[in-house]
């Protein structure tokens, strides 16, 4: 946590009430460093950030196209969904499509986001299942892999087939050997790098095409499913869905738990990554807009992206109370 | 927010995942610094931990004799609610009884925090209203001594004599001139100081005593209603709540947004303000815990205390996947 430099600052009434401090590197198409703020080694845990890094192997073990997985599945793959009906219903049948259950899953029960799927299920008198995890896509993901490989149930262990084609994959794209793990909140590993290493990763998608090997292909073909369904990979109100759809398929972005965010430039061949020390979402949000801003690939004045700029704090009655706002270093003089 | 110091790690698999910095003071019977952590001088909005300080004029002005206030009525006022029915059913009788409605209130609706309230409204298919919100006690005490003063509807006007009253007992109580204010999230104003004038505000409470003059009295009852209802002021499961019953009503803490957190002791004539620079309430009651164990109030083997000092983060299945950890530097080394 050496050195982070300033990144989003919060005001109300005019008075600097917080401020996020935090780390970002951009890396070019050769992985690279084309431009870094704060500790360019910073070790950091991806989180739900490398959901497409964890989705490689599906792909490139032949499982996807097995299974006759669509770019729906694959962008449900990579997705920290709201538990809305659109991210349920396609995991729930995808599940049965394998011949799994939610039973199967390992991820664990979450409340959904999506206010209106929260709500159906309190006045129904249900519990919150697997499929309503954030993470479900990714698992029946890792389900479809577990049939094609083989391997056991418990397929979030750590050596199991599963997450050790995900070490592979994940090692091979970041450029780095693992220094270690956390467990998510998924139960799945989650293996640590740099965080320039994840913008490696992110510049491998970014300049993978179809064609030159497997991996390099379901790398590409990640990309585009996420891109053309920015609505699965997160959801209304989000803003992975916001941005992408502000970008118009051009760029694909991903959140991570603890404040990390990602950022894949096919057209310019870079990939970004952003880590805010304290862990904060509202500040990883501004600042991965306000960098994307920087690499002229995002309009600032484009509604999505004024939303990330200069987030409006609104208190109880609907009053424009502050701002959360970006510092301008992240979008300026640094062309 | 110059020269913060770390104040919290969050560690999953061991890697440093996260860190939060601050500020902290401790002032003394006089008001003196006895200990200060980071910038004593900064500039901080106290947001709801000062909600003690707030109610000062209803006491003071002998507005909440004249309406028969009792002691839950007066914890009530300092609170930050969880929207429980124990909240919510008081706050609306107190309305009733001073011949006003929930309409009359201007803090705005707020979803309970309180899970079985939520599910409740949920379930009936009801809006949660203004009694819900987690300030509806301190409105209800804003339109008590508004009653008495005769003042306007609008009591949440900077102007109005209600937050002219809270100014002048905010400034003499921080012992500053106030630099400004922000709008808080129930749209009263939240006037500034520096986190030295919070804990020297603390400081006050902690050396007042009933009979001293109508501002010492209506502190020092404030202090007795908060830690004589601990369940009033936050709720089951929060901070506020867990840490008043731990300490066994000698000590009175209070939680604010953006992570503020204070403490009063009566025994020992201190106060406590603490300030983390990112405003995650996390660390905030991870760092407020420490102090406390360090100025020997709070018995670190508590389970209160042992799940702030060493919180576990358990993951969606359950398991402990990390800890939530403030610094040594808060508990040990400075007596």
């Amino acid at each position: 946590m050496s050195n982070p430099v300033p990144m989003v600052e919060v005001t109300r009434g005019g008075i600097l009430e917080s401020l996020h401090t935090g780390h970002a590197v951009i890396c070019d198409a050769k992985g690279g460093i084309l431009r870094a703020w704060g500790d360019p080694d910073l070790t950091i845990l991806p989180r739900s950030s490398c959901k497409m890094i964890q989705a490689l192997p599906l792909i490139d073990s032949g499982a996807a196209d097995a299974a006759g997985l669509g770019s729906r599945h694959l962008a449900l793959a990579c997705a920290s969904h709201n538990g809305a009906a659109i991210h349920t219903d396609p995991v729930a049948d995808w599940l049965a499509h394998i011949g799994m259950t939610e039973g199967d899953l390992r991820c664990g029960s979450q409340e959904p986001a999506d206010l209106p799927a929260r709500d159906a299920l309190i006045r129904a008198g249900e519990a919150p299942c697997q499929i309503h995890n954030n993470c479900s896509g990714k698992h029946a993901g890792f389900l479809t892999l577990n049939k094609h490989l083989g391997g056991g149930s418990e397929y979030v262990d750590y050596d199991h087939p599963v997450q050790q084609a995900a070490l592979s994959a994940f090692e091979e794209v970041t450029g780095e050997t693992s220094p270690g793990y956390g467990i998510d909140g998924c139960s799945a590993p989650n293996f640590a790098c740099s965080i320039t290493g994840l913008a490696r990763a992110m510049a491998y998608f970014a300049t993978a095409r179809e064609g030159q090997g497997a991996r390099q292909t379901a790398a590409a073909r990640l990309v585009q499913a996420m891109v053309a369904h920015p609505e699965l990979v997160a959801g209304e109100g989000r803003a992975c869905t916001s941005l992408m759809r502000a970008m118009d398929g051009r760029v694909a972005v991903k959140t991570g738990a603890e404040a990390v965010f990602v950022a894949i430039l096919p057209e310019q061949g870079l990939g970004v990554a952003v880590k805010i020390t304290d862990g904060t979402t509202r500040a990883s949000e501004a600042t991965i807009a306000a960098i994307l801003v920087g690499l002229g690939v995002l309009d600032p004045a484009h509604p999505a992206a004024e939303a990330l700029l200069s987030q409006k704090v609104v208190n109880r009655r609907g009053f424009d109370a502050g701002r959360i706002q970006p510092m301008e270093t992240l979008t300026t003089g640094w062309h």
